[in-house]
């Protein structure tokens, strides 16, 4: 079964919000073993809504379109709907009198526009609303499409009350009944090229068979690369086993360039690292200018293990707070000393520094990009890695921060690491 | 003219990520002056790309797709709108050497897969990559199809580079000599309805003719509310008048709400005021762990005028680093002790402050939201202000840190500040 998506709002296509609904309504879809082949945008003009629909319909089972279900009078979702199974649009007095006594029971009254979002195209059912809004489950020739509001919350309600169910019932009457399930695995270090060449011979074997996992690759730039396995299965358990199985066979090839599955991030993997073995952190920031601390401070609970960061922009700042030797500032040497600085002024178990160019310009003789990471250890000597990174200095910054973030994780997961008192 | 934008890749349709290249293109296709009436999303299948393509050329002048232009089996765009333009994809010798030297100049080689970026359909001009992966313009039987990578920043300076100037090419060949041209002026404090009501008259007048400019209120999130003027010219000259004119008339009404125009950010409004006055800024961040820091740097030659900031996540740190008393942390005295120490221990003219409470749960009594910024002049007494920002943790932190920046702003157009010895 393939089910279409039409988003109408011209904040849309004028880029005022991200169409987030789909999204969501996709990955529910896939959820419940439903294709979902196109999405499509459409701004608040009764040809266009119509045009979608029309478009959707001939190359799907069914369309959910989403917003347009408002009071004013540039939400004609139901106009367009009424013109596509053409038939005109009743006012049902039952709703009109609910919205009524929702706004009584608000100590508020009805506006005459509420009214219109009582107007039903004849012979379609309705959606109690979870707002005031309610939704249609329209019948077209055969095929079906499902009104909800714009408003996330509730259309995520009344998708999973109304329309899932109603979903599940049409599917059970065909034959092939069936749950797609996916994982995301996470990776930095290793290029998207890489990457499928690695696992090339795995994607050949599993591509034999149609029922097999499969196996997508995603740039996601700063992020890295996310290798996206996707199963179809008879049902939840089988798909889970199936996921974790395959799961293993890109860990094995991969190694240790996964970083995190799913929505896991560099900053949420490494601060439970830290969490689960009790350490604290201490950050000094030359080059990512706190870069690396606001992202590790989006992590819940970061304050047991981040203690702070230093964000020594100038070179004064190095020397006269984290007591950095007077000198050049872009060296494996003056890393090592703001990393020992950064334990020491912040009282932390483990130091990260970070210096280098951002550019446009060189320093010290270094070529933009250039950038050296410093790691202090308990009871290890300090080391420090250099890197050459690509783009300007927003991306080399990005760069810098997870670079830096993953040299960490390493050590973590490496386990050589152990709670100290001394440094 | 009208644009329709296809967004290709399956992780769309599965809701692993949401479509903001979409938004951010529908946002720029209307600034300047071309319609998009219609944004789909489809998988990583030809077939469906084929037909998303179709269905786009059918009902617009052109279409910009984004996504599937990477080195892996997985990415088709190219072969698709060859099948579209019923031409073969040829290999193009010059853009392979490119790519290989691109790997070879960061120390790597090339894998094989990354040749088939280098494929072209026959006839099509290519956009040079902001990564590996080349753009395509390719014209389709008095239509045109602009194909971008996915990956948001090399899909935003392509299209600026590239597809921006020559959509505004057949713009001009077009609409005969009239050019269309507009400025968004950048707003910070005031809500969208409350910049309606104060435009309101204005608007009204501007309404009255249908050559008038016009004023469009687009909410940007984090970002405050953009107030976007577009004239329509015999030519260049005029409309820049027109615009000049009519910016004239906005910021009489809104005042210094309007912290920029066009590309200024906060930041780069902020940095431009301390270099005019030869004045230096130390921060202490708590609440914003190094967000107000990281977003200065963006700005090219901060080093003159940013010393740094001292990210004190855990109260320890700032009684041990910044001398903040002992005692509750989230409060004004806090505050403006954490300012004076950025000034001191930094070295800096101005000190900015920020602690406060990300939630989701309360602290020290305070409720998520609560933030409170303190900026420490010299020769002024340290003033402070306490806000309660909506939103989850991530929301708090960034407005927040426009929130600190925008205090900051006022104070220096405000043209109180000099320069002292002295603290």
């Amino acid at each position: 079964m393939r089910i279409d998506i039409v988003a109408v709002g011209t904040e849309l296509l004028l880029g005022q919000i991200a169409d987030t609904n789909s999204a969501w309504l996709g990955e529910q879809l896939a959820a419940a073993g439903v294709d979902s082949h196109f999405h499509q945008a459409v701004g608040d003009n009764q040809a266009r809504i119509v045009l979608a629909l029309r478009t959707a319909l001939a190359r799907s089972d069914g369309v959910i379109v989403c917003g347009g279900l408002g009071p004013t009078p540039d939400d004609i979702t139901r106009d367009a709907i009424s013109e596509v199974m053409n038939v005109p649009l009743v006012r049902d007095p039952t709703i009109v009198e609910k919205i009524r006594y929702l706004f009584e029971s608000r100590g508020r009254t009805m506006a005459e526009n509420n009214a219109r979002q009582a107007d039903v195209p004849q012979g379609a059912a309705t959606i109690p609303p979870a707002g005031t809004a309610p939704g249609l489950i329209c019948a077209v020739g055969g095929k079906v499409v499902y009104a909800l509001p714009g408003v996330p919350y509730e259309m995520s309600e009344m998708f999973t009350r109304a329309v899932l169910p109603d979903l599940r019932q049409r599917l059970g009457d065909q034959s092939a009944r069936s749950t797609i399930a996916s994982r995301v695995l996470r990776t930095w270090g290793t290029s998207e090229s890489a990457l499928a060449e690695l696992l090339a011979r795995r994607i050949e074997v599993l591509d034999a068979e149609p029922d097999n996992p499969t196996i997508a690759f995603l740039a996601s730039g700063m992020e890295g690369i996310k290798v996206r396995i996707t199963v179809k299965a008879p049902d939840t358990v089988t798909a889970a086993a199936m996921l974790a199985e395959e799961e293993a066979h890109v860990r094995e090839v991969v190694g240790e360039a996964v970083f995190g599955v799913d929505a896991e991030t560099m900053e949420s993997v490494v601060g439970a690292g830290l969490a689960a073995r009790g350490l604290t952190l201490g950050l000094a920031e030359s080059i990512t200018g706190g870069l690396v601390a606001s992202r590790l401070v989006r992590v819940p609970g970061a304050s047991t293990w981040l203690r702070g960061s230093i964000v020594a922009y100038s070179p004064e700042v190095k020397f006269s707070v984290l007591g950095v030797p007077d000198g050049p500032v872009v060296t494996e040497s003056a890393a090592k000393a703001m990393a020992e600085g950064a334990r020491r002024v912040l009282g932390a178990d483990i130091g990260l520094a970070l210096t280098g160019v951002a550019g446009p310009d060189p320093s010290e003789g270094r070529s933009p990009g250039t950038v050296i990471v410093a790691l202090a250890l308990p009871e290890h000597d300090c080391e420090s890695i250099e890197v050459h990174l690509p783009g300007d200095r927003e991306r080399v910054r990005q760069y810098a921060t997870i670079s830096a973030l993953d040299l960490l994780r390493r050590r973590l997961i490496a386990g050589e690491i152990e709670v100290s008192q001394a440094c």
